[in-house]
């Protein structure tokens, strides 16, 4: 039989940089490609005892159907959590429980968008929110990221001459890829201009609790008294990515109408992970769990740019990260960036190339991603060593 | 804000028989419009073990992210174990494990269909499979479903008559809402005209291992010699629906499109979950466990048929099921169905009114669902006298 594809489906193609990506789980790779939460961050302990737990006094609560909102206990409890913590939600807000923050990201683009519609993005932004916007054969409109966040004079030119601009897609802390924060002053400018322009803002905002240095700056959804903010967040690097459980934070209106398209996408999200996401968040000292992971990740992200420092400067400039869990990294202008990330690889180092996260493949880019949450202190130690030398015998 | 929302989610509209649904969760209410599996049907005492086993020897695996196509090891084991007992699966096969079955209708709508594409389906069907049809601007073609499945002559009428018709939607056996299996001879002739025809065929099989009685029917994808056949299985019947755990097998081809969509949508089904029904197939004696849960529903399916004999005959007729969690009945034409479900409410009972199986919401029914598997013994008992009752007040 010969197959036909959605028009949608059929532009997702594979790329050149899959290819490079293929060897990020080939044994004995060092993995800086990844992403991965570092595996000593899970609550291994509490979680096989809150299961246990779950499974011997509520068995049929956990194993049975249930509501497409989400466990009720988990939904209140974010919210009030949230609300005191973050400042987001008011009285037309509501909240559902999904899975992970990746399904806010297809659910809106299903609920907001018709096909050919624009978004836009931060440039770079995550590939995995790209491609959601992708397969619902969106126009993404990237817009360059600069030290403190999208330059804001070209987000209101694109929103000013851009066609059918549904919403502005935005990771304001420690961006994937570039690991950049967006200033206040910047997160207020986005929400000025997208009341302006009449446009929703889709804050994607994993890693918030992972600041591992210098102070928190108010969420977008902090400012929200007109409804124009989507909130993403998830459990995924504060627990566990393999559980799949985050949740979204908008308008009632908003809300309802995602909650149609999950009930006909997988009913609901796995409702044990669902209790023990709550049952951790409200047993478990979470407060105290949250500074040991920083302090994880503090130690890691410290190493690797020490090692940046030390291997890769001055031919490398790089982002020195606050949280999250990568750093970008830029080539001198003389350097070919595919030819540098595939030598890596040759030398036994796996590397994102930039391009992964343009708007198209054919974009150039100077950058690659190093990830810090995934390997070992040793293979950190020994990455940069060999990524120095890849660079050494490049220039 | 003014909220704009897509084409294909505004035309979603709630519709009459909501108002009705919502009495289902209703305390007190006898529960005959739902669809839970039975409390008693989960296998507790073994999830606890296995759980603790899983979080005790492998905690980061079962935590950790993994690969959107799903846990190796279930689907290596799924493969095997769907060819020797229902013969699907050749060498152009491939398997992706999903977020229960549902979600293999929402990917494959999504991969294989444009907007204002046709699919067809059996008329009544599953509202959960029509939703998300309807959720990508689909039209849904109708095909009456008769005693032994859908009427041949009327699907070879669609299929050459319909302007692009993407697949055939089929649910062969215990058919939600009708209770209907397709005979052996129909799935040939299905088969056929698919194959004439160059159309997919999706095969929803949820209730395929819950026959009680009567003797197994081949799958449509036991036919399968040319890749036409897109088959949907699903752990929530058979093990627990709260896990949300399925999976699809088809062509090669399809499945890679249908990783693209899934990666974007959710990333993979939580991985615990997946090493839980894994671990369960391959530990706990599957085919007993089977053939316990089958004696359940024997037993509770046959107490609702000898009541519907005794309370709702002559006036009733419904279907004699041999598997699956529902009957399907027929109120005399004097009677209207959607006054007969109100006065059931207010008698106590909820039962779901035909015209939600229906192609449209408008369209004409003189049916109603009654699901076994949710009540107690004593809540069909009582349940069944009051809609005697209820019948022979509007007669």
């Amino acid at each position: 039989m010969d197959y036909t594809f959605s028009d949608r489906v059929s532009q997702l193609k594979p790329s050149a940089i899959r290819e490079i990506l293929k060897f990020t789980s080939v044994p004995g790779i060092i993995p800086f490609a990844a992403g991965n939460p570092a595996p000593e961050a899970f609550p291994v302990e509490e979680i096989q005892k809150l299961s246990q737990e779950i499974l011997s006094q509520n068995p049929i609560l956990a194993l049975q159907y249930s509501i497409t909102e989400g466990y009720t206990p988990l939904r209140e409890h974010l919210e009030t959590y949230m609300k005191q913590k973050h400042n987001t939600g008011r009285d037309f807000d509501n909240i559902i429980i999904t899975a992970g923050a990746q399904q806010v990201m297809d659910l809106s683009a299903k609920a907001l968008c018709n096909e050919h519609d624009t978004v836009i993005c931060e440039n770079p932004s995550f590939i995995g929110s790209l491609n959601a916007f992708r397969s619902y054969n969106l126009k993404l409109c990237g817009i360059e990221v600069e030290e403190d966040g999208m330059n804001m004079e070209k987000l209101e030119q694109a929103l000013k001459t851009e066609q059918n601009v549904r919403f502005i897609y935005t990771i304001p802390n420690f961006q994937n890829p570039s690991g950049v924060t967006m200033s206040f002053e910047k997160r207020k400018q986005m929400y000025q201009l997208a009341k302006k322009y009449n446009v929703i803002i889709i804050e994607d905002n994993p890693y918030g609790d992972i600041r591992f240095s210098g102070q928190d700056i108010p969420t977008i959804k902090s400012l929200d008294e007109d409804g124009i903010v989507i909130y993403a967040g998830s459990f995924s690097k504060v627990l566990s990515p393999g559980l799949r459980v985050g949740f979204c934070i908008a308008p009632e209106q908003i809300i309802s109408k995602l909650v149609v398209c999950k009930q006909v996408s997988d009913v609901h999200t796995g409702i044990f992970n669902q209790i023990l996401a709550y049952e951790f968040m409200t047993r478990c000292n979470y407060e105290s769990h949250l500074e040991r992971i920083r302090s994880i990740y503090r130690h890691k992200a410290r190493l690797m740019m020490d090692l940046i420092e030390q291997h890769l400067t001055p031919y490398v400039t790089y982002t020195k990260v606050e949280g999250g869990l990568f750093t970008w990294c830029r080539l001198p202008d003389s350097v070919d960036m595919l030819q540098f990330c595939k030598a890596a690889i040759d030398k036994g180092v796996a590397v994102v190339p930039g391009t992964a996260f343009c708007m198209s493949a054919d974009e150039p880019s100077q950058c690659f991603r190093l990830n810090y949450s995934t390997p070992t202190d040793e293979q950190i130690v020994k990455g940069l060593e060999l990524l120095g030398q890849t660079i050494k015998s490049i220039i």
